[in-house]
């Protein structure tokens, strides 16, 4: 039974997932090679749908049944999940400790039926299936009651905690909005207090006059090397038109967004030599779950913006950066955006 | 020339190191298997003191020379540092982005003369040695004025991101209070100001009647896996006595210390098979660089309480971790502190 528990001292909560219980000798650690999944044993392969937990939600061929051949994205409840829907939701403490239950959904998108595809060499279509299977998700899972964020998530590459081979993106609901989450509304909130612009568009306005730390931008997207990175070749990929909501995307931005994606890890791609590296989809938490703050009236759909990151993992953290939440960076990105910017690749 | 920017998003800053640029192809990824160094190549060896910035602090045999040979544990400039005390401290801002000036210190501390020992089998002898060293250097950076927190941290295993083979701890001081510092006082003075106790006082009492997730208990110090552990067989050392101010602490304190530490560290190696971790010392920062807040009148030594972390590196943190700063545990604490409880080691 999985339970989500406060670390009253750093403020943070931290899922403990006992369903993944593991006892010291179960960690054969993550950053030992693993054995490549071959296409035989793979369970995310067509034909192999019994070896998954059902389907919740794909994208189909027509006429084709669920849990059968046919699908171009699916996804699936997490067979090992750090959140479980069967779970209760409530809040109570252990004497001074606080904790909550286990409610929430983990789940697996399989991007692509072919075991061989990945995001580095994805095409337009491909891309756009994945995205619309984030919308069309993330839009169910939003009408859930005790849902307070979706967080979508990539793991491309071992270093970047990816464990099966066959490409597939994450799905976690949470019944917490997340720290960084909170903190960013909180930021985005008080620049809006201030002076009643969004945050994220005054960045992006900035950068586009600046231009040194663009990569590409397209008539609805920019792909830009944020001032302050904390990786090194650290990207944002923006839309131009303020929305907080990714779930509220038109079928033509997602379009913009899978051009823009494909060129930014493209270009990540071949200028660092498959790098290993996460993308998250960040966007505003459903309005009905907000932090109430009595000094500030503005809608969120007024100060969030939502984006997608893109952290390449070039370096480990180390007890620096755990113990203080302070990232060294060594690659300014005015050069890794000047790098990524003369690259050439070929798109369709 | 290094310099720190503001995330203002994500409400972090970022040291960007120029000093330690890195192009697209320097990226030989530090995740890869790195050459052991041997001792014939080693900067750290006695006798190869030539090869190292000057020293800056050491404990010295009677009678030996600086950058000689005859000390016991030696402090010195990092080759490449992330921060430099000949850059000037400055705050400015680069239109819409705010920034500072790249001054502070980074040092390495070479624990030991010996290339073969290493933290996992140090003696209560060479761990007084270590945490004196860190105290003393520790005291002199807190007389710079523009110096607002010294993080000084051990690296053991390359997975925990150590690069040289010979045994040493790092220390980074800041011109800043790093953001997970700037937490941890600000919930010890909320928890301070509406019960007029310290929060880790409070903690540790507690976890001394449970008795569940306690490690290992002497007369000054408890080791114990905390209640909302983020990595799986964390640590905790922290000391009985009240106290904020590391540099404070007595020689009899740092012997009951390395004896608190040394049990941790043997058990988590016999127990998980030399496994990489991160080591860190948490402590006030001078009084004098407090953030000021006009709803609290108390001192910081009635509410920050000293301690050193051990966070083992079981997993990588993928996706989900880096979006939200949620973390999932997959071993709950109190079967962590029973394996290392069970567990039986050979101490002197």
């Amino acid at each position: 039974m999985p339970e989500l528990r406060y670390n009253i001292l750093n403020d943070i909560w931290v899922i403990i997932s006992k369903e993944r219980a593991k006892r010291p000798h179960d960690y054969p650690l993550n950053w030992e090679d693993k054995k490549k999944t071959g296409k035989e044993n793979c369970p995310f392969e067509p034909g192999k749908e019994y070896l998954t937990p059902q389907e919740v939600f794909a994208i189909r061929d027509p006429d084709t049944k669920p849990d059968e051949p046919g699908w171009r994205v699916r996804i699936i409840p997490n067979k090992f999940p750090a959140l479980k829907p069967e779970e209760q939701f409530f809040r109570t403490s252990e004497a001074i400790h606080d904790k909550m239950g286990g409610y929430g959904f983990h789940e697996v998108i399989i991007d692509t039926p072919d075991h061989e595809r990945h995001i580095n060499n994805f095409s337009i279509d491909e891309l756009v299936l994945m995205f619309t299977a984030y919308r069309e998700r993330m839009k169910q899972l939003y009408e859930e009651k005790n849902i307070y964020y979706v967080q979508i998530f990539k793991n491309h590459g071992k270093e970047a905690g990816k464990s099966l081979y066959h490409s597939h993106s994450q799905l976690i609901a949470l019944p917490r909005i997340p720290k960084r989450i909170g903190t960013q509304i909180k930021q985005c909130r008080s620049y809006h207090m201030e002076k009643e612009r969004c945050l994220l568009c005054d960045e992006i306005n900035f950068e586009l006059r600046e231009g040194i730390r663009v990569v590409h931008d397209n008539d609805h997207f920019i792909v830009y090397s944020p001032f302050a990175s904390a990786f090194p070749f650290e990207l944002r990929v923006v839309p131009k038109e303020h929305l907080d909501d990714f779930t509220m995307v038109t079928d033509n931005m997602i379009y913009y967004l899978s051009k823009a994606v494909q060129i930014a890890v493209k270009k990540l791609d071949k200028l660092l030599k498959n790098p290993p590296f996460n993308m998250m989809l960040h966007t505003s938490p459903p309005r009905r779950n907000l932090p109430y703050d009595p000094n500030y009236f503005y809608e969120i759909d007024k100060l969030f913006h939502w984006y997608i990151e893109i952290f390449p993992r070039m370096a480990i953290h180390a007890g620096f950066e755990l113990g203080t939440e302070f990232f060294i960076n060594p690659t300014p990105p005015e050069e890794a955006a000047k790098y990524l910017r003369e690259i050439k690749i070929n798109t369709e």
